[in-house]
């Protein structure tokens, strides 16, 4: 049986590095990444090419339509994980990736689970490319991880853990009662789980979700007291006050874009406009709406990894801190 | 245990009056239907209330949404057929269902099967909604049906058949090389499944689509010419004819908004100019782009009703066309 060709689109983001390692230990896949031109140089790609000898394709994704055909040459698995600012991209790799023969396509998702309309314009663009991907006819999963273990820790009074802290304020910030149970995983297992989604036929044409634990802002605060002998210094914000940021900065990215007459939400333009939103709105659907969470999932036709792979233990949040706390965690927005 | 208690929009409808007989024949459901103020005095209605006995409740649906709730007091499921032209009057209804606690809204869909975006405005009309009841976490179950036999049929040269064919010249063009296969349905087979459906919590949240047989537009006129001993009349239209008939609607369409200012597709102000882009859509879907098969059910995540009911045994084209030589065919479009 030849190992399906796998390309990878981001490999050394976040997700993608997740990912990329993943599939590496599985020894199952013929992986290469996608380089862009102006990325071929840089250490973080030369790390993974030159030094670990992964193949890479260089292709411009800004480039014509027709010349990415020819760039997916042979690709069983296209696996793109990018930013926000790049989602609308995906459109013209639908596009391309059908004509090239490209059996699976999994666009970038990995987000929290949400209703495809009028909770999160995140999810929304994401959803763009979902229904370009289904106007093709073509292959694809679809997955979602919940929020970051990374990114829902809060610092210490102490500091000791400020070195892999990126959003301080937004983590000690305790939304309303603090109950809403949210669907949380470590950076380092959404790899593990795309690699047995993608060695599955069951997953073709699906959604999947994977959840390391379901936990609220109360425990996971709870757990990190407990565990560092610290109290955490909270911050409390009433749920109104939550919608009402969103609101506001939904507001102001409306009126850049009558400033500007661009309309396309992840536009250049209104960039700097669009990050609050999108900051903001996961908050009002993880507390608010709650909707981040298996019954939702569920309920929007989402696979549970967790029952597909009963084998694979996600790693608890527990686990995850004990990193931090012995200095061997990492700010996932430090770049070298 | 209890029976369900099923509220019906659009009883006097084609798929509104195949639910409620299948519903009345389960025997399963606590049914009533729902009346528009000045339908109330119908015949066609009255047929249904004064002279069966089936409860109704007089609701006005243009009327304000806080209204809506106590109307749907006590329903379980609400099920809703109705015509193009109303479809975004369902978005309310989402709303009001789920503050009336109603537990399964099956709202109005029961067209062939195709992508959620770029291929028919219709779908995408009925996406709005399905969308809508997603954000409020309302149950549901979409329905989707192929396209009818009744629709299908092409007209004799005898005339002998006339007295049931609502649209004589879309039935005997052959799009292409006639050789798309569809899905196609007996009207009268929608309610008899739908009444299982809706007895059925696999179905809860899910979509299912209901299929007849899977037949060309050859096949159809095969059965047709063995059956009645005559040869059809038969027009033929390339594809690309097909495909530039739906541009040259949908550019109409733009033009009368931009005219209006009217961007809601389902404007009345539009509604003349919309007619044909959903007629024509239909058949580039079916017979161009070819979405309106059991592959492209699966690929959409649709459930198969043949496999859920495997019991349950659908009329082929062939019975129902040995009643329309019969003369017990009717007309759907043909009101009293």
């Amino acid at each position: 049986m030849t190992r399906p060709k796998v390309l990878l689109i981001g490999a050394t983001g976040n997700v993608g590095g997740s990912i990329l390692e993943a599939l590496l230990a599985a020894d199952q896949f013929d992986i290469e990444i996608l380089i862009r031109p102006n990325s071929a140089t840089k250490p973080s790609v030369q790390a993974l090419t030159t030094q670990r000898g992964i193949p890479g394709r260089i292709v411009d994704l800004d480039g014509p339509e027709d010349e990415l055909v020819p760039a997916l040459a042979g690709v069983d698995i296209l696996i793109v994980t990018v930013g926000p600012a790049l989602v609308a991209q995906q459109k013209k790799l639908v596009w391309a990736a059908k004509r090239a023969g490209v059996q699976r396509f999994v666009p970038s998702s990995y987000i929290t689970i949400a209703p495809p309309r009028g909770a999160m314009l995140l999810r929304e663009m994401k959803e763009e490319i979902i229904n370009e991907i289904k106007l093709h006819n073509l292959g694809y999963t679809i997955i979602d991880v919940g929020y970051w273990y990374q990114l829902s820790c809060p610092p210490l009074p102490s500091g000791r853990i400020d070195y892999a802290i990126p959003l301080p304020d937004a983590t000690r910030t305790v939304h309303g009662a603090g109950d809403a149970p949210n669907i949380l995983i470590d950076l380092a297992d959404i790899g593990r789980y795309v690699a047995r989604i993608l060695a599955d036929a069951r997953t073709l044409n699906r959604y999947v979700y994977l959840c390391g634990e379901v936990l609220t802002e109360n425990q996971v605060l709870g757990v990190v007291e407990e565990m560092a002998g610290e109290e955490v210094d909270r911050i409390y914000e009433p749920l109104d006050v939550t919608t009402e940021k969103a609101l506001q900065a939904f507001r102001e990215l409306e009126e850049a874009r009558s400033t500007t007459g661009r309309v396309n939400p992840d536009d250049e333009d209104n960039w700097e406009k669009l990050v609050p939103v999108l900051l903001t709105q996961y908050r009002v659907s993880k507390y608010v709406r709650q909707d981040n969470q298996p019954h939702v999932a569920e309920y929007l036709g989402y696979l549970d990894a967790r029952q597909l792979y009963p084998d694979l233990r996600p790693r608890l949040f527990r686990e995850f801190f004990a990193e931090m706390l012995a200095g061997k965690g990492r700010n996932p927005y430090a770049y070298a």
